[in-house]
């Protein structure tokens, strides 16, 4: 079948919308419409070039929710008509990892997702006979595309795609690393550093578990208001604090953050919400993607005098577990996600989103087929 | 009264031994008379001067054993005549720390403990009238030394003090990082760098809790055999790995170690056991002390990816109630002591002691007065 597609070319330039050809399932795999897909700041990585492991030419997207239209044969938890989340994180329940009960870093797909293939090691999708790559195992950037089905969550039929595309990636990502990797209790203290997408969804996790202050730093003031409103209770902006941030923001909490949350990806940030994390037992988690090459540091007296370091990829959350429970959450009123969702465009405009994205004004930006 | 003691008077020097005058115990505070202490490298850190936080002259040591003589006013716990192993970490069970269930650091004794002297900001030692200080808390090179009531453990008095002495650092901090700060469970694979007295502690402690495979990293090929003793499954002298080392210990532990355990203080070893750890879920905890300045790092991904960096202090372990049940598991034969004390020497010899460590003939060596 033929599918329209927004397909990255060549690294820096913007996608190129194309109408290309596409494979339908095999084994085990699964054809879904994608009716919603949300614009990430990964995706703009990958784009931009700078993702050491980018591949060319590929259609992006991985924060898309859609339709089931067609199964390949042995396919057995998915028919026609289910409405789903694809999965750049899928969930096998039969690998070492899945059955460890200590990860969400299914195995199954690994290499072949990384390399822009599907698990035979091919690509469905094509233009003029020439492969296009697979990006996160998800591509949803075309308004068809193929999936295994290990790589996709069932979800409810009434939830709306342009809203729940969101628990594709970003929602789910920060709300995981408060339930899942911090395991964040009632009465805690935390500091959020960044107030993007990913930092927002943390502060609603932390207000829905019951957090007692919730401190959020950015160098932005417009964040402000939004992230009140998420629950923030408390703002902090860097470059208005005299002296260093550090001893700041213990004493702002009291002797230190309980829970620290790094979302932007800058390695000096990240140093910063581990050394402002509390003595004794704060914990501080990663969650923002840093440059390729960039370390981070620290002295080894922070870790040895009880403080843990750590990180989050998807939040921790197993797809086809945790991401049904989590549109249950949004269509029970739980989790606000509409606030989020700053700018809906037709699929047409999608680099329009990536130049949102880039400039700042969105928060999310969706695109609709 | 007076006490012989081994006095540090000046960094680099060897300890002077000495009598000096000893006030009796003060309100809160109990008269120990030490029978046994051992040497660790951490009094020779600070006896060496690299220490930023040394303070001379002060008489040193924190391994040590010994009976109440004295007790001063509102002690409840401890009588005259009671077995006492003196604890470095307190536990005053009444602390933000102590009250928070996630770390064994009780504050109260911290600020004051640091600068060598009382709860009441004052030296029980002296000499013609001038200060001597405090150590630790501790002060286990004299014969005899004043502590608070909180930081000491009451031990079964059939306990032999130049065994159990040991745990009042090395043992609990070996043991304790694996069963307080990784919780170990069984069946699990683990790497020990550095096969020292901490290393052979957290061997034990790893066999004890059932570790399927416990790999030992020295370059000193001497050290297997003792290691082997106390359960090591595989060693490893990195001088013989051709290639890098952290991949031929991830291969050699099927894909990363579960729990990794750095016991010598060398940031490089840090790092190295942070990355042997397994994708998803390896935690690696710091267990040595690393020279002043010194830093650790990593790329995030390492974290992203499941992997949790922590350190330990005393082994996670709360004193006065952990300290009791090790000592018991001693006198059962549970853990191997005995075989850990390569030396023990008359107090007169304390810096024959000190250099038997320095040249690494022994693993511990235990004084007695």
């Amino acid at each position: 079948m033929q599918t329209r597609a927004a397909v990255a070319r060549a690294a820096g330039a913007p996608l190129s919308l194309e109408t290309v050809d596409l494979e339908g399932p095999r084994e085990g795999e699964v054809l879904v419409e994608i009716k919603a897909t949300g614009i990430c700041h990964t995706d703009e990585f990958t784009l931009s070039g700078a993702d050491p492991e980018g591949i060319f030419p590929s259609i992006l997207g991985h924060e898309g929710a859609g339709v089931v239209v067609d199964v390949g044969r042995n396919v057995t938890s998915l028919k026609k008509g289910d409405h789903v989340i694809p999965l750049y994180t899928p969930e096998c329940r039969q690998c070492e990892y899945c059955l460890s009960r200590k990860t969400n870093l299914c195995i199954t797909l690994r290499a072949t997702q990384g390399r822009g293939v599907m698990p035979d090691g091919s690509s469905r999708f094509s233009c003029d006979g020439a492969p296009i790559y697979h990006y996160m195992g998800t591509s949803t950037f075309s308004n068809f595309t193929v999936l295994p089905e290990i790589a996709l969550a069932k979800i409810r039929p009434d939830a709306p795609f342009d809203k729940v595309c969101y628990i594709g990636c970003g929602v789910t990502t920060g709300i995981g690393a408060v339930i899942n990797t911090a395991k964040v209790e009632a009465g805690a203290r935390a500091v959020v550093f960044g107030l993007g997408g990913i930092g927002l969804n943390v502060i609603q996790g932390l207000r829905m578990v019951g957090a007692e202050q919730i401190v959020g730093v950015d160098i932005n003031p417009g964040r402000r208001e939004m992230a009140e409103k998420f629950g923030m209770t408390d703002f902090v902006n860097p470059k208005e604090v005299e002296g260093d941030l550090v001893p700041y923001l213990v004493n702002l909490t009291k002797g230190g953050a309980d829970y620290s949350f790094e979302c932007v990806g800058n390695p000096t940030l990240m140093r910063q919400a581990l050394e402002c994390a509390h003595r004794g037992w704060g914990k501080s988690v990663i969650i923002g993607v840093a440059g390729a090459g960039q370390e981070i540091s620290t002295r080894p007296f922070q870790l040895v005098t009880g403080r843990v370091w750590m990180g989050t990829a998807f939040g921790g959350a197993r797809g086809r577990t945790d991401v049904p429970r989590i549109v249950d959450w949004y269509m029970d009123g739980r989790i606000n996600i509409d606030d989020l969702i700053t700018h809906v465009l037709p699929f047409e405009r999608i680099n329009d989103g990536f130049e949102l994205m880039r400039r700042g004004e969105s928060i999310r930006t969706v695109v609709t087929y």
